[in-house]
Parts: C-alpha cells; structure tokens; sequence
C-alpha cells in the first residue's frame, strides 16, 4: 500500500516532507571504471571503444563496422509495420511543429547615442544523442531528442544505441531517420559517451551531448561536461495528479501506474480533495496491478513511493504541488486551468481528463525530456534552447563611449584593473584632441 | 614573446591546433577535501559554517552575525565616493535595460481540434550568488549576476561573500544593494556554497546557485549540481581581436591586456591580415608592459598564452575565431557587421573600434559572465533565462484524443508500456461507447 497523509493530521508537514526527500535511487559509484574507459578511448581511440564493444555488449566491430550503414538502416526500418511507422510518423511531425515555435528571436536595438545593443542566436554545430540498448530503447526519446536539435539548425547529429549482442530495434533506426539524423554508431556506454566527446579516428567529436543512460552513462556525461555540453542528469521520473471528485479514478489510476510502469524508483502521487475519489483510485490501482505486465516494477514502485494526500481544497493542492516540483503534473478537475495558474513549478501540465500523461510522452508535442527529482525548481525540459546558443552585441559610437565610457573607467579602476580602465581611457583621449 | 603563427606557413594547422588545445590551467585536486566540508554543513549546519569560517578566514561569528545586518551595510556603502556611486548606479540601469529584453514569453495556441498547447514561463523562487572575497571581490561581477535574477523575477536573492579577518568590500555591498539583493552573508568557501545548497538554521536554502569562485567553489557548485541548478564552471578567459589595416594598434594593446591582466592564465589572440599591424600591436603591448601595474601577471599571460596570427583574408579570420569559440570577440575592422556575420561560435562580440571590451565587463549592458575555454561551442553568457524555467502545457479534448491517441496506444505498445496504453485506450473506449 502507498502513503496516506491528510493535511489536517498533527504530523503531516514532517510527513510530507519525508515523502519529498525520500531517496528513491542509489546510483552505483561507477566514477572510477568511468574515468578509466574515457581515459582508454582518449588515448586509443577506435581500438578502445572496439574492445569495450566486445566486451560490453559481446560484438566484434572494426573502425568501418562502428556506424551502420545506409544500407543496414534501411533493410531494419523495412521490418517496421505500416501502423507503427504511421504512429512513428504523425509522431513527428508534431514534435516538429511545437518545437518549431521555440526558436529563439535575434534582437538588436539603437540607442540615442547611436549605440547598437543585442544579441544572436546560432545553432551548436555537432551534437550527440545517446539512446540506451535493450529494453529501454525508446523511439519516442530518439524523436525528443533529435527533432529539437535539427529545428534548432544543428548540422551534424549523430546517434549512438548499444546494440548487445548485435540486436538492433528497427523502430530507433526509423525514429532517427525520420528525425534527419546524420549518424549512427552501434556503440554505447561509457565508451560512445567518450567517443562522441573526444572524438576517434573514426567519430569526428560532438559540442554538446543529450540523452537518458544508465549510471555508466550518466557518470560519463557529468566526467565530460566542460568539454561538451550536456544535457540534465535524468534521476527517477514522477508523476503527481491533482483529482476532484468529478475525475474518473480508474483514469486516474492508469496514469499513476503508467509513471509506476516505468521503474521501481518512479513516484506517483495523487493529492485530492475527495476520501471517495482518493478511495476509487487506490482500489482501481489495486485492481489494474492483478493483471499488468509489468506489475511486479509497477507494483514495487507504488508500494514503496507511492502516495495519496487528502487536502481541504485545491489551493492547498497546488502549493503542495509547487513543493514537490513534479516532472509530470495532471489536473484532472473541473476547471484545470484556473489551478495551472497557480502552479509555479512542474516540467510539464497536463490539463484536464482527456489529457493523459501518456499522450505527451509520445505524440502530444511538447517534448517529454523533463526535470525529474524536484529539479523543475530550476530546471526546464529539453527543447530548442538546448541546441542555440547567444552571441551578445555591443556597438559603441563616439558619442555612446563619451556618455558611458568615464563611469566604465572609474570602476576599472575601483576594481585594480588598470589596462580595463586605460582601453577606455585612450579612446576618450582621441575623442578629446 | 607570444606565439606566432602565419596560415600560409607549413605546419599552420598542426600549430593552431596546439593553440587551441592547450591547457592553461591545472585545477587543484581538491574534492574530497570539498566533499567533506558539504557533508560537516549538511550534518552540522550553521557551527560547521561558524567552524569553517573561523579557520579559513580568520574571522568569529555567531548565527546572528552570519548575516550582514541593515545597519553595517549602510555604513559601508556610505563609504563608497560619489563618483563610484554614479557609476554603479548607470551600470546598473544600463544593465538592468539590457536584461529586461530578455523576459521569454509565454506562448499557447489552439489545434484544430480545440487542443491547446504551449508553455509558460515561472522564475526560480531563491537564488544564491557566490561572490569571491579579497582581490577578486568584483562589484561589477555582483552586478552582472544579481540583475539578471531580479529581472526574472526571483523572490530572495541572497549573496555570501567571504570577508577575511574582517575586512568587506563597501563596493560590493553598494553593488548589491542597487541589485536589490535581499540577504547577504559573509562566508564564503566550499562551505557556503553547501550553506545555500542544502540550507542551515540560519540560512535557507535556496534552488539555483551562481557566480565564479576558486577551485573550492567549482568542486563545491559541480557536487551541489542536482540538489540545485548551478551556472557554468568558469575556466581562465580569453580574448580575440581581429583587425585590419585600419585598426589602432595601441587601442588593440591595451584591449589584449585588459584580458592578460585577468589572470595569469588568460589568453589574448591577435588574428590581422596586415604583418604591419601585427608588428605595431606586438610594440604597443611591450610598451605597456614596462608600466603597468600589474604587468608581472599580465605579462606572464601575454608570454605564456598571447598569440598574433597572420591570415590571408577577413574570411580566414572568421574561421579561425569559429574554430577558437572565444568568450570575447573584438572585430577591429572597417565593416564589422559584415564580419560579425560570419561569426557563428563567440560569448559577446565588441564590432568596431570604439567598443573596447571593458566596456561590455561594466556598462555596456549584455552580461559579462560569458562561456570560457571554447564553451561557445556549446553554451551562452549568464542571462535571465538562467533564472526561469518553462513548464510545457498540454490540454486534449475529446475530438484531439480521436485524432491522436490511437498512434500514442501503437507507440506504447511497441515500447513494451502497457499502462500508458491503457491510459489512453480507457479514454478512447469511454468516447466511443
């Protein structure tokens, strides 16, 4: 059974922050094998990340197998069926046309003294997406994570999926060509991780690397940060639904299992106003976990971080909400979108009955890279800002530097920064002859 | 001597390769002495902070003096000169101007369907500001990174700085005031970085922390990351100027010092097309270095790290400095929109003569924390949008799920996701019964 807390128990605030810090995964210290193979690939390039191959996933490559080819990716998207690659498709292209929204604008403005301010944007030139192996080997997170990167103008994208013992999913290759990725390596680990970083004789080097991973990977990405970009380190996924008595609960149930589904440390949370609808929620879970496939993980999850507040109204729901920072936040009330204005801090809303979480991790549009761990506090899910960068513009004239170029210097100087203070200083002096 | 280097001469690449790849700066291994201080903060609280401070600063306090208190900030701002005031304060407004451009907007539109989509866009609640005490104790870096969350709209914005044996710097309060900085602390080191990180009873903890510091920090800020958002981890900086014949050589030698004097590791890049000019700018930054005040540290850089590169052509310039990403891009020729254009990796780009680059460290309005060491590649100056977050909106209608639902349920199925299925065909089978 999950945790019960009311709000109007004596303890519920130290409960309830119990429930938030609650430490639902302990990460292997993998950091020293980590350094090890980067160290490995760095020096030996393709003959490490060859070896690790053999070792890791049990297959034989050389410097021309690393990357499949053309060839290899179209006779395994072949084995795709028409509905898949329809689903896959329609996929998308809503990804695309969300995304496309969030290109960032250039600006550049004029000031009295002719001065021109502002800024532009440019696209990373080469990016890397890592996409696990075996059972966790998502299309949809190919399709997250790629479309963004080329929208975003990133002219080199290549992938790199494990392929244990030489099995692929047809279903990641079509998501990456649908995506317009430019390059796959069957490699994985810390070994790709590496190799996209540093490059080999073989894998021309990334600027900025994205991706979910195992504790390898992940101790991987945090080891080549500086180097690279990256993007967040994912921690164990939440989702919390904010019910009135008018939502269904067999609904909602299959929601929270639908996050509970993925992994033992995932958490689903229900926080509702109604003993009734908290009571039909628990029982419909109850009941879908007799017969789920993947019970015995959604079960564990449930069982171990699953919770149901009771709270007076929804006002309190929402700051509980905004304490837990949620990745995946439902409002399955009457009026969703006068509680979405009082939420401040989730990766992703979704409003409404009709709107399962289920249909953004997959084809709603908005990207289902999100904060996890409570990190939505200050962190956003992935998008087209992942993949641009701002250059900042300054164009100072005669008369600007005149206006502003004294008070530039007086700080320089107050700061003992002599040679600040006399670049400005020789050009007020021409201006001055 | 600073290198040099001609692109016509035989072992160019190779060379300019060398240049870009070497390190300039030897990180201390300091992380199990930082792992150890985060973990006395975290168990401990304010008497390991009290503890630490008494032992690296030299300085008792108590949990009620941990905090600057209204009355000993008033008397040391009253001790700044009014010239520094005015400065300050046009700085500040210049770059609270600036900043506020920045605000991204919140976007939601509505689908065929009645499906609405979008995002919205929230401030983090607390920030905290690492300031670096004694020399490096700069008003304007309090400035630069305490506007920009103030423009996003963070609640509490507290600032640590260290005061050793005592000794506080009245500009950076003054700084701090104009930002409207509500708490400020004096302590500084690992252990405040893990003060802000994970709170104490006296000092709450807060979301996302910035703001350069020593190697204590960045190990410090680089273990915290997770727990709360961090900025980048500075590494040493640079500068690169491109210029022409038509260029003022002492201006550009003093530009090139004004980074040198930085830092021993700083480096100061030289790209022109005219050997005359090289050869003028080559004897100005000697000239300089006979006088200036700190010409011990940046002579050392200018010897260790200066480079001047002779290039063929303005194009070959622009390449280079894409290949270079530099923090600072100063392009000292007679066109410099049209050479900007061709730029495509650089933190802030001064067009023209008339913009040093000590203008955009203090007044010119963009930010001066900017990426170092190549990270342009990959990532933008500190901004407001380091200070928000988005959360991604998404609301169905029962007409939306028809049309799209069917190629989620396909998705999850073939991702092995059977709840996520049913999360969606529960609703399809309520609208078609």
């Amino acid at each position: 059974m999950p945790v019960f807390l009311n709000t109007q128990a004596a303890d519920f605030d130290a409960d309830f922050t119990a429930l938030l810090s609650a430490k639902r995964e302990d990460s292997p210290d993998v950091d020293e094998v980590v350094a090890g193979i980067i160290h490995d690939v760095r020096t030996r390039g393709d003959a490490a990340v060859i070896e690790l191959t053999a070792k890791f996933d049990r297959l034989e490559l050389t410097p021309d197998t690393l990357r499949f080819s053309e060839g290899e990716i179209a006779a395994l998207v072949a084995q795709v069926s028409d509905a898949e690659r329809a689903a896959l498709e329609l996929a998308a292209e809503r990804i695309r046309a969300y995304h496309a929204k969030q290109l960032p604008e250039d600006m550049l403005w004029e000031e009295e003294t002719g001065a021109q301010l502002g800024w532009r944007w440019t696209p990373v030139s080469a990016a890397g997406l890592y996409v696990p192996g075996g059972l966790a080997s998502y299309p949809s997170s190919v399709l997250m994570n790629a479309i963004p990167a080329k929208v975003a103008g990133v002219e080199r994208l290549a992938i790199v999926v494990p392929t244990p013992d030489g099995v692929a999913n047809p279903l990641v290759l079509l998501a990456a060509q649908l995506a317009g990725v430019d390059e796959i390596y069957r490699i994985g680990g810390a070994q790709a991780v590496a190799a996209l970083a540093y490059g080999t004789e073989s894998i021309p080097p990334v600027d900025k690397i994205t991706g979910p991973g195992n504790a390898f990977v992940a101790a991987a990405k945090r080891r080549v940060f500086g180097k690279v970009g990256i993007d967040m380190i994912a921690g164990p996924s939440e989702i919390l639904v904010i019910a009135d008595q008018h939502a269904n609960p067999d609904w909602i149930a299959l929601d929270l299992l639908s996050q509970a589904e993925h992994d033992e440390s995932a958490q689903s949370i229900l926080i509702t106003d109604s003993q009734a609808m908290a009571d039909a929620v628990v029982a419909a879970v109850e009941k879908h976990l007799e017969t789920l496939e993947r019970r015995a993980i959604a079960g564990a999850s449930w069982q171990d971080y699953g919770a149901v507040v009771l709270v007076e109204d929804l006002d309190q729901a929402a700051a509980l909400s905004n304490r837990v920072a949620p990745e995946h936040l439902e409002l399955c009330v009457e009026d969703p979108d006068a509680l979405a204005a009082k939420i401040t801090h989730a990766g992703a809303i979704f409003l409404g009955g009709w709107t399962p979480e289920a249909i953004g991790d997959y084809i709603g549009g908005p990207n289902h890279v999100l904060p996890t761990a409570r990190s939505a506090r200050f962190s956003s899910g992935l998008s087209v800002m992942d993949f641009v960068k701002r250059t900042t513009l300054a164009k100072m004239t005669p008369a600007a530097l005149q206006a502003i170029g004294p008070a530039a210097e007086t700080l320089a100087i107050s700061e003992s920064l002599e040679a600040h203070g006399l670049s400005v200083r020789a050009r007020l002096d021409a201006l001055n002859e």
